[in-house]
């Protein structure tokens, strides 16, 4: 499984719209603790309000990694970026991107890296090879955030319930299938990535067996509904074996998003749907609830949704950004 | 999607052991016609019967590739065989492997490839890049082989099943998703090699669209009851698309191979969760028949166990070992 060195100095390039730089605003709201600083090119029109680092500064200060924080348009590195990056090389940081390009592309750049003894880290590819999956049952608790679609809220509830059930003194692994969550938490895998062969293999890796009352939190991709991603959702579903999952929903969206032709089904259906994929790897998997990402309605539209939907599924329904999760911890750790 | 070089000399090397050369017999036998000859080192101990020719030879009968028949100890290519694949590649052949190990990892294999202009084909590797599925529909009529376990007659089905459909006048390709069939047909994709956020994408890419009345024989890979390999059988039955399935199984197994702890379904129920999950990307999916590998069964055995499940399902039931796919080919071409 792949692991980070943290922390990190984020990298911003010369990048002047705020949305292009959506990776290091993600990592500097949600992991803050293992951020030390920001390093960008002088052209650059953004600004995280971090400590401005040199690579050698942050090495100094013990940074593990330099993050290419940017998409820059295309997905390509731009080559006016690389002498920024050999800068992080020299002062002895790896460098971790989620660019297409693959960093070990540029020869001179896997040759200093080589040499200096550093990692090159493409976080959206997968090297690691992995085992088939075995179904064999594996001892600790495991619960993973399925959804209705992609995009709406799978890894911000797995990072929110991992702190409410640590909160209630529970042991607890936030588990990463995105490079995002793997940003964030400093490793995981990028399941998407992985070859086709091996999803549910490596998500059995992915969450190895653990002390019996251990949760591991893994962050669900794809949906079982969306035309392109379902392979990849089920096969992670077989691996994670859940006792648990929680479904995650948009109530604004009617279709998969980008994909009109493929209306989102009523949640009880959906919730069926999970349940009946993952009992053929984990019998006693159940749904301890809905996170619904209601950014779209109002306060007392939201109390309404909620409480209809609570009557109508009989579950514990929150919004992660509006009270929190503690219904959906209390559940997974109600005797 | 990967186009090979035909027709074939099939390499032998020094293997002694008949299943060791199990893909050069399976050429021989399904793909004779794309079979010019065998080629052996001294030491080999297993002969095809077919005629002897050096590389030299083959190129000059018109073969486009060597294939290695033979799966190693280990799936890694011996040292000494080197010197023969050299002299295939001097000969202007391409060389096709379904090995474990790459053909480019060796790099006097690679640099003489480059220079002589022909190709170091690893069909158990892909090296294409698909898109992500899109989940719209395109023309052309499609049929998709799916089982209750791996390794019960997916690919025989679909290979016969293209058969019946042409001996009936009707336009049929059959798409190959494993080494096997991409051997035997020349093409296709091995669709377990994929990128696993792409399955879906190379399926559509593997059966694209077609004139109406056209039909596509896909090659069916995994179980949806498989513990290992259900994600690439979601992402394959999505991007397919089928009109139409055939249910492959073999009544001598309870559970799936090598997962005792995995039963297969009753049938009408394995069906019910193709037709199900396969209704995401063409709601009017159906299932015309059952295709039984019935090998374990005597003679009136398998006229009860049909019978049986012919009464029970509703459904045409048969064996291609054992007369043929006619009512498979005829259910699917009824108005």
């Amino acid at each position: 499984m792949l692991q980070l060195r943290q922390p990190y100095l984020l990298f911003l390039g010369d990048v002047s719209v705020k949305s292009d730089a959506k990776t290091a605003f993600g990592l500097r709201d949600w992991a803050r603790d293992k951020v030390l600083g920001e390093f960008a090119l002088p052209a650059a029109g953004v600004s995280l309000g971090l400590p401005a680092l040199t690579p050698r500064q942050a090495a100094e200060q013990g940074a593990g990694s330099l993050v290419i924080g940017v998409a820059p348009a295309g997905g390509a590195l731009p080559p006016h970026w690389l002498a920024a990056l050999e800068e992080a090389i020299e002062a002895g940081l790896d460098i971790v991107s989620g660019l297409h390009t693959r960093l070990s592309s540029f020869e001179r750049l896997a040759d200093q890296a080589r040499a200096r003894g550093v990692r090159l880290v493409d976080v959206r590819h997968s090297d690691t090879p992995f085992p088939a999956g075995t179904g064999a049952r594996r001892s600790g608790r495991r619960v993973l955030t399925v959804g209705t679609d992609c995009a709406l809220g799978k890894k911000y509830t797995a990072l929110a319930l991992t702190d409410a059930l640590r909160a209630r003194g529970a042991a607890a692994d936030f588990r990463a299938t995105g490079q995002t969550g793997i940003l964030i938490t400093g490793g995981g895998v990028a399941i998407d990535a992985v070859i086709s062969d091996f999803i549910a293999g490596a998500a059995e890796v992915l969450s190895p067996a653990a002390a019996p009352e251990h949760w591991d939190v893994i962050e669900g991709q794809g949906a079982l509904f969306h035309p392109a991603y379902a392979g990849v959702t089920l096969g992670l579903l077989h691996g994670s074996q859940p006792d648990a999952v929680v479904l995650c929903h948009d109530p604004s969206r009617a279709s998969i998003e980008g994909h009109p032709a493929f209306p989102i089904p009523p949640l009880g259906e959906a919730i069926d749907a999970y349940l009946r994929a993952g009992r053929l790897t984990n019998p006693a998997v159940r749904c301890v609830g809905l996170s619904i990402n209601s950014s779209t309605l109002s306060d007392s539209d939201w109390s309404t949704y909620a409480a209809r939907l609570r009557a109508e599924l009989g579950l514990p329904v929150v919004d992660p950004m509006r009270g929190g999760v503690d219904a959906l911890a209390d559940a997974l750790l109600a005797p």
